[in-house]
């Protein structure tokens, strides 16, 4: 645990944000000290850094460096001694902050960073009577501070260019991602479209038009699935068409005067305010034709909408009952013919399991083969119910030969011979076919375990009928080509795999 | 292509809409007719179809039903005849959609619904002078409509439950997710909460705070990501900590007052409207406690942030250009032992990498292994420079043992040796360690290739130098244990694998 050499930040304030701000750094190979004067505050930032531990490595394909020391300090002055970056996230009171500043600067080095978690005070308010007013900036992050990068900053007069390439680069260091106010106002940017959103959901609610639970569907089903990939100005442009945000401004600009909300002050879309808004979102966005922007987006929303569909959350989850509905693999061995191997599989590559080229990627043939190995396994009688009392199959074995290249978008189907089922053991053998071409085989040795103690045991007799029943329909197909190979060697010059 | 008896709607008005529409249709076995007055609309609307046919199947892990027949109409009267659905998707003029509903209710069933893509008029407002006004709803979707589940939907008082019931069966069957408004309001949900982020925007962007990138990234690297899983009311609900909803309205109620926007009519928040709002959320989240919340918000975080990684984008981008900050894996063979396997990954197993019981799953094995063998592949020289002059290594075989289970957070790392580098062919052999205990070994066989032909080509004399160098180096390592094995054979009984 202890990272000697490390880098020191100082955390002033537990709760929810401290602790976040604690993991980051810490996770990211920080020595952490940690004041609070709430008895709680250790256990309840402790809480939130195993939190972060479990999630923030893995966002990673790297492993992040040793996790530094967290330490926890009743001393103030002993906390910032010598740290490099303070963060303050203590309760939302000017004064309050004020007090702890005046601590800080008493004991921290002038060259570090005071970064303020506050969500609505400017840098200048807070700064008033600082012994250094340009030590202390805001740094607003968000709730998980650990996973979401967005770091609001907010520097004063004062700063200094080399504090705030410092800043730029320390919050970087630490995964975070730092976005500079050109000028301080009340509540940020966030903040500001968040209470906008805030204000009129409160009406929405107030005026019995929807509950809290539709207007939370209404967002994550809808808009919120856009803004986790483009903001609110990109999305617009791809609204607009090829003409981009000068014909959406054209276009929608006159229901701005629509009664379409509580809130009624607009800014009048004046012609240099068009223009302004235009150019920008050219230099954000205008390298990429509309058609690009498209593809690239519903490439984005395919991810996002799959991970949520494997977590069987929000819009994933409906994805879920969708496919419940839609049917497709058969679900009894009683309507299947086993003079032929199985039918386990029929479905499109998704967007999201090919590389930049168009092409599936190689561990996406393996997911398919365990999807069809589910179905295989659900047919002989080894479904969610069975799993759920305690047994299934684990994998112990993989054999998968790349015969043909998919592209994203194929239908792909897969069918499975039984090959072996012996004891505790099961042989299996998928093809992948896109039409009549196939794509791949995998071939799998499977065990029957106990899922509390995870050893292998004995199917039950059911189970072991079943699939008697279908490996002595099985015995009669050809031998598959390929069954039996090990890795770079012609399976036909093996012996017999079933020996 | 063609589906005799399957159901069929009718889309009015092309566009990006209209398109979307047609093609969740289409895409869920409806035949679809499209009738549009504009000469160019065939071509936008084919190319919204083609979009979706490349995203929309792939959503889900089992295979859509065959695409429904479309057809376009000059003569509305004959797109609507006898379909199920009428979806109008024309511009946002009420003399206009007067018009053409009457049109189509001269032509129409009663039984079919007439669903309008408005997104600010009401059904009270649509349905002015219309022979049957209760045929005449709201079904108001996001763009791109083949992707986003929500369609919010408003009613008349002449609707009546059993058209609603039909609404709601049809929405889903074609995988939306339909959201019943309590009562007709301009703008319905989405775009009132829109609106309000849309106009405080405007004012972000005309008081030169920020312009419209810096406002998409406060958006799509900040609660963009939140609001993709949960919504507003689920997201502060974890902010009020276990005292849930009522705790956090006290403690933020009020700012609300502050001058946090330019938009300032407030709603009292009164004892009542606080105990609609904490006892709807109750209601809403109630069940789970705020820790099981935020570990489901965690998970989803991963799995979103993940897959934009893949992707490149967004918050995605941010995380790749971290990990290489992070660095951590060599890059050279000259820093490295050639004596000992080549260490090539070492990271943590990412949350959205294991199945509900918290085990990596099966195909992930595949995914750390693809990772090392280009890690491999880079240190001996074909790196993303070699791979952008059109060679590359591909995959044809693979051989996986699973020797232990892994859970997700525990950090793995893995090595490789080179067996066999000849001609065309590489064999690697991949060990996954979760510290000194061996949890999977892969077995690979790669085949050199031209990118434009996608055949098997000679690598050029520099790589296979630097192959044979770690090959002759490797050569007096022992056999690794499992190599050379076929699926349920011990290795120990192979002649010499690589002969």
């Amino acid at each position: 645990m202890a990272a000697s050499g490390a880098r020191t930040a100082a955390i002033i304030g537990g709760g929810v944000i401290g602790g976040g701000w604690a993991a980051r750094f810490a996770l990211m190979g920080w020595n952490v000290r940690i004041h609070d004067t709430d008895r709680d505050a250790e256990r309840r930032i402790n809480e939130v850094i195993d939190r972060a531990r479990a999630a923030m490595p893995g966002l990673w394909d790297v492993a992040l460096p040793d996790e530094g020391r967290i330490s926890f300090h009743d001393d103030l002055a002993e906390a910032v001694e010598g740290a490099e970056w303070i963060q303050e996230s203590v309760p939302e009171r000017l004064d309050l902050k004020h007090e702890i500043y005046a601590a800080i600067q008493g004991a921290c080095t002038e060259a570090a960073i005071i970064g303020s978690s506050t969500s609505g005070f400017r840098p200048s308010e807070l700064a008033e009577g600082a012994t250094r007013p340009g030590q202390i900036v805001v740094a607003h992050p968000f709730n998980p501070v650990y996973l979401i990068p967005l770091v609001e900053v907010v520097t004063g007069p004062g700063t200094g260019t080399a504090r705030i390439d410092r800043i730029r680069s320390t919050l970087r260091d630490i995964g975070a991602h730092p976005l500079f106010l050109r000028r301080e106002i009340d509540a940020h940017i966030a903040d500001r479209l968040l209470e906008a959103v805030w204000r009129e959901a409160l009406w929405l609610v107030s005026d019995g038009v929807a509950d809290t639970a539709e207007i939370d569907d209404a967002i994550r089903y809808g808009f919120g699935l856009r803004w986790a990939q483009m903001g609110l100005f990109e999305t617009y442009r791809i609204a607009g068409g090829e003409a981009g945000m000068r014909q959406f401004l054209t276009q929608f600009g006159p229901a701005l005067k629509w009664p379409w909300s509580k809130l009624t002050d607009v800014p009048e879309l004046t012609d240099e305010l068009v223009e302004t808004i235009a150019s920008q979102s050219d230099a954000q966005s205008g390298r990429r034709s509309i058609a690009e922007l498209e593809r690239i987006r519903d490439a984005n929303l395919v991810a996002i909408l799959r991970g949520l569909k494997a977590r069987d959350w929000g819009a994933g989850r409906l994805l879920n009952a969708a496919e419940r509905r839609i049917g497709g693999a058969p679900r009894s061995l009683d309507a299947l013919s086993l003079t032929s191997p199985l039918p386990t599989g029929a479905r499109a590559v998704p967007l999201d399991w090919s590389d930049q080229n168009g092409h599936m990627t190689e561990h996406r043939y393996l997911q398919a083969f365990g999807d069809a190995t589910d179905r295989f396994l659900a047919l002989v009688g080894c479904d969610d119910d069975y799993i759920a009392c305690g047994h299934s199959y684990f994998t112990a074995e993989t054999h998968i030969r790349h015969l043909a290249e998919v592209r994203a978008g194929a239908r792909i189907e897969i069918d499975t011979r039984l090959l072996l089922a012996e004891g505790r053991r099961l042989r299996i053998f998928h093809r992948m076919w896109e039409d009549s071409r196939l794509v791949a085989t995998g071939e799998h040795m499977l065990v029957h375990v106990d899922l509390e103690s995870r050893r292998a045991v004995m199917p039950p007799p059911e189970l072991q009928d079943k699939l008697a029943r279908v490996a002595k329909a099985h015995a009669h197909l050809p031998e598959p080509e390929g069954a039996g190979a090990a890795v770079g060697r012609p399976p036909e010059r093996q012996p017999d795999p079933q020996e």
